[in-house]
This record gives C-alpha cells, structure tokens and sequence, in this order.
C-alpha cells in the first residue's frame, strides 16, 4: 500500500491497519491503482514473460537473472528437490493423521533438521536454506498426495522446471505446454503480495533470528486461518453450484441475505479489479471451454448484482476466482488447489525471511492493559 | 507497558517498539516499576502462594478459581495428558531427528488433529483445544527426552499437580515438597510477559482465525530465535564459567570487550530489578547450598562492574539468572531448563490465543516499499 494511515499519538491500532511495520524492497501493492510488482516488474509482465524460478532468483537475489545464471539456478533447485530419509521416515505417518496437505507440510518443515539462525549466517547461506525450503515444499506436498489419496504420481525430476514438476509429480504424466504455460501464470502472479497475515508472521518470526523453516511453518499456520484468504477450491465450488448464468443474481442474494460471503469476489486491498483477476481470466480463455464461459458469464452478472446490493463497495473477481477454473483446467483437484497455491507463495515467504534478516531489529510491539487496576490482593 | 510510545505520522516504526497492538486484560508489565501482574494480581504474589494450574484457570477463564473449580480443572488437565496414538507412533521418528526438544513439541503440536478454528467454536471449546495443548506439552516433552537420552523417565500420573508431574515424568520418582514448591514459583511467574515475539506470533496467527496449536506451533518458531531470549542454560553456564566471585569483574570485562552479552544480565522492559530474578533468588537461599552462596556473590558483582562499565543502563540479573539456579537445585539438567519454561509459556500463549479470538480482526500491517520507482520494464 502506498500511501498507509497512521493513528492518532495514544492511540491504539487494531490490527495494526495501514500501519507501516517496515520497509522493503520486494515490492508493492498499489490497491487503489489495481497494479502490483516484485522489485519494480510488474507482477502482471513477470507472470506472462518469465518462469517461476526467474522470479524465485529475482525475490531472493535481488535481479532478474541472466540465461547463465538460470541455468545455474534450475540445477541449485534440481539438487534441493529429493526427500531427505527422515521425511521419507515420517510421511507415511503424517499423510495418516487426520491433518490437511499443508498442515502436513508444516509439519514436514519442522521436522526437518540443519537451518541455521538467519543472524548467525551469511546471506549465501541464508539464502542456501531458503532454496531447500522452497525446493522441497512441492516435493513434500505431493508425497502426501500420493499417500493419501493412492494417485499415480512420482517423485522429482530434475529435468524438469518448477512448474512442469509440480504436475509431473501430481499425474505421472507430462502436462501440455499449454497447461505448463497457464499454471506457471498463476504462479508467478502469487509468489507475493504485501505485508498480508501469513507474510508478516514469517518476519515476526525471523526478526527473532530464528531459522527460515521457523519461519515459513510459523506462516503455514496463520495462512491455514479462515479469515487469510486464498483457497481458490472455495470459490470454485460456489461457481459450480451456480451452475448457470441467470442464475448468478439470485445466488448472491441468497449468499448476502444469509450473511455470508460471495466467495471469488472483493479484497481486501484492491478497490478495482484484482490484476492477477484479469491475467487469470484471459489466461482462462486462451484454455477455453464450457467452464470458462460459465466462469465468464457468472463473473459479470455478480459483479452486476453486487454493485447494486452493495453500492460503492467496488468488489470485483479477485485472484481465486479464475485461479480455481485455470487450475480445474490444468487438471488438477480442488484439493490441490491450495497446496499449489503453497507452492509458490513459499517463495515469497522466504524472500521476506531473508530481507528481514538484514535488519537485526525484533519485531515486539505493545498491548494496552484495560482490566481492572492493579495491584489487587490475592483472594 | 504502561506509557507505549507512538510513531510520528507517516513515519515507520521499527520492529513496532512501543506500538500499541491491542488492548489486554491478561496483565501488563511495568518496567519502570519492576511489577508485572496476571488479571490484577501480582505474578509475584501468585508464585508464591498458588499454583500453576490455579494461574492456568486465572488466564484462560477469567478468576482465580474456588478450591472446588480447582479440583474439576486439576481432573480435566488429568484427562488431558496421556499421548494420542498419532504421537505414540511419530514420537520416536522426531526424537531421532537432529532438532531440539522445542522443535520436536514443534513437530507434535502440528502433526496433532482435531484442533478447530478458534472463530468458529464456543468459548468453551476454545479453552478445551488450549487446555489439550497445555496438558499435552509436558508429556510430549518428557517423551522426547526419554527417547533422545535414554533417561529413566515415565509417562504422566493423574494424581500429581503440573509441577510434580513435570519431574516426575523427567525422573521416575517423586521430587520433594521444596523442590517442588521452588520450582512452581518459577513456572507461575514466567507464565506471561508481556507482548514479546513469540506472544504477538500467537496472537497473529490465532487473528486469523486459525486454531490454537497452529498459534503455539508459530510461537515455538519465535521463541527458537536468539534474539528472543529465554534460555536459562546459557545464564547458568556463565555462572559456572566465572567459578568464583572475585573472577566476576574481569569476566564482565572480557564479555563486553569481545562485544558479546552478559548472559543473565538486562533485559528489554524492566530498567530496575526484574521482579521475577527477586523471587527466584529467595527460593534459591531457601533451597540453600554452595552454587546459590557463588550465584548471590557474583550477582553482585556482576551488577556493580556493569553499573561501572555501562553507566545508566540499569543492568540487573534477569529472570534467567535464578532459573538456571532454581532449576539445577530441584535436579534437572540444563538441557531441561528451556523446555521447562515453555511448559509455563505455552499456558500464556493459548491465553493469549483465547483472548484474540474474542475480537474477530485480522492483524494486517503494511510496509513502506523504498526500492527502485515501479514500473520498470523487464529487461
């Protein structure tokens, strides 16, 4: 956000809204222009013109690389993707718990042993640790898709780029070029976004100098909140109970009217069209299909209908609407939507681990006590 | 803190120093002062003349409860102790692992199921998921040492209060009336203090609805970190390093002139005598014995070279310094004394998790991004 409030002196901020904890130089969320970028590119070019590892060197080394350089990096990732024994020791028993795929990630990230304080180390190592954290997050997601659900899928190949793995490793088979092309979008375009619940938990945690799996297992927890945000399975699911187009209006009253929430719609920053939205969309198209024209139709007639049921609120589709439907189209199941999703925003979670270890400070703020006066004596 | 500053407008706050987050009815910390207090009552008060599960039942429920509410909650924490199936099974898999003892609770905490989103439950069951965490913490920590060192420990007996139990898993046998007593004092007064880095964690986590153990899972991390502090170990290796109180001043000497910290000494908030190093140094004199009449002798002067050296500092013995010395005199090794303390914290941060659930906003700051003006465009 460019342009944060501040409170009033002796006042307190709930929620810490608008209020600046940091600075940064990964970039920016400009929710009132609808643009976003990762260290000055917008995220809307980077998402069309570049892979997810160009992005990944660019958050976590500081430019984009060259072809030398992603050469050189493809295979840093490549050696980081195999399972280490004590996971292969320990999948089985976490994909038995009752837990969801990423609460089995977090805790495969806990376990996992050899991080190093981000203070005590220096910024190759650092940047070492994050490597093998994003590098093993699909690796480790898909084993427990594969036992739990009994699916095809495989282990990594280093051949392979990030995006193209990550199916690879999910079916068994090679996805299309095109399916690569469109999933490898809406991952570029979900790597970051600002100071949001997840993202600042990872820093809080890291400004102690606690190591980066702390950290991103720290994050997995507040993502895992229902009030964060980004599970595109949800507003999938409201788009096939939809159904049809005419009957879109009467849903979102019916969604209002029992106060819930139009899944797929509004944001919490954005107050025009999310951008990831509409890279989304036109992606969604270029697939084509029955479900994009449904998807198409149905966004229309409900950002019609709340525009008139909540005037002035500016809600449009935002990036879980078409996310779900590109991700259906890439032949993924909705209870993969969110751990692909992990995949990338991983990337973004260690890129803020990583500029916060730069800044020696702890993150320790005040609470304002507003019981009964004190001392009183004991009863 | 009972005076937080606040940011000039428009200006960032660095590591959020004296911004106030919230407000609080579980205590506050008056570092000028030296007192801190639970709900109204003096935290010293409390260790001295109640127990951990009477200040457990103060934090979570409200009061201080009458004996009769006392034995119920003794009976639930009872019920509440013994291991799951899932954790019989994966314990010996993450005490084989490299990780510390509060990584391996880490790793339990998350793999544990059936935790619900503390936005979409009662009041009463939020407090039952945070008494299953505290109750099972202890277990899942004296299992872990059991397995990692071979030691003669046992699993947890319903008829011994949470202190008693405590060395009774670590040991096999029944610790004595002193031992216990002084080693209650020092659980009930590190319970809570304050909005350190890990208590914000939870709250952070737990603001975004997410349940309890992903809130502790996320405060383990930030406690992890060095700069978090908290680990009585380290105060009582330097004691014993120093050896001999005339070797205290040149010791002072030598930590400040390789620019490190004297362990034990100095602490965030208080700027007189920390409340809690006055109590545990007089259970410490009623415990009695040789390490005590060395601790007592260089504290002193330690004090006297920092006052010295570090003019208008105010450095004193922090929590840490007693603790090692309590701890060692109720039998326990050092490797025990931080998960020791996280069996009182953990009480604190599910507090605190069940306070933040009662105000249904996300914690959502911003950043001030300073890098290169946006957009550029891609190379």
């Amino acid at each position: 956000m460019t342009s944060p409030t501040v409170p009033a002196p002796g006042t307190a901020t709930p929620g810490l809204r608008g209020v600046v904890v940091t600075t940064t130089e990964l970039g920016d969320v400009r929710g009132e222009e609808g643009f976003f970028h990762y260290r000055q590119y917008s995220a809307v070019d980077l998402a069309r013109h570049r892979s997810v590892e160009d992005v990944w060197f660019l958050l976590h080394r500081g430019w984009l690389p060259s072809p030398q350089e992603s050469s050189g990096f493809a295979a840093e990732i490549a050696a980081a993707r195999s399972l280490p024994p004590v996971l292969e020791e320990a999948l089985p028993v976490i994909a038995a718990s009752g837990g969801s795929y990423l609460a089995g990630l977090r805790t495969a990230l806990s376990l996992l042993d050899g991080f190093r304080p981000v203070y005590d180390i220096s910024p190759a190592d650092r940047s070492a640790d994050a490597l093998r954290v994003c590098a093993l997050t699909p690796t480790v997601l898909a084993a427990l898709h594969r036992l739990r659900s009994g699916a095809s899928g495989v282990g990594p190949r280093g051949d392979l780029g990030a995006t193209a793995n990550w199916l690879w490793m999910l079916t068994g088979s090679e996805a299309s070029t095109e399916q690569v092309r469109a999933l490898e979008r809406y991952l570029v375009a979900t790597v970051d976004h600002g100071f949001n619940a997840s993202t600042f938990t990872a820093r809080v945690i890291a400004s102690t100098g606690a190591d980066v799996a702390a950290a991103v297992v720290g994050a997995l927890g507040a993502f895992s909140g229902p009030l964060h945000g980004g599970a595109p399975d949800r507003a999938l699911a409201a788009l096939e109970q939809i159904g049809a187009p005419d009957r879109a209006a009467a849903w979102v009253r019916e969604q209002l009217a029992d106060g819930g929430r139009v899944m797929g719609f509004g944001h919490a920053v954005y107050r025009t069209r999310d951008p990831r939205s509409e890279l989304l969309r036109e992606t969604a198209l270029e697939l084509g299909g029955p479900l994009v024209d449904l998807a198409v139709e149905v966004e229309e007639r409900v950002v019609e209908t709340l525009a008139e049921l909540k005037p002035g609120r500016r809600l449009y589709a935002n990036v879980e609407y078409y996310a779900g439907v590109v991700m259906s189209l890439c032949g993924l199941d909705p209870a993969l939507f969110t751990p692909t999703f992990a995949t990338s925003r991983v990337i973004g979670w260690c890129a803020n681990v990583l500029e916060q270890a730069t800044d020696p400070r702890i993150i320790r703020p005040a609470a304002a006590y507003t019981g009964p006066e004190a001392p009183a004596p004991l009863p």
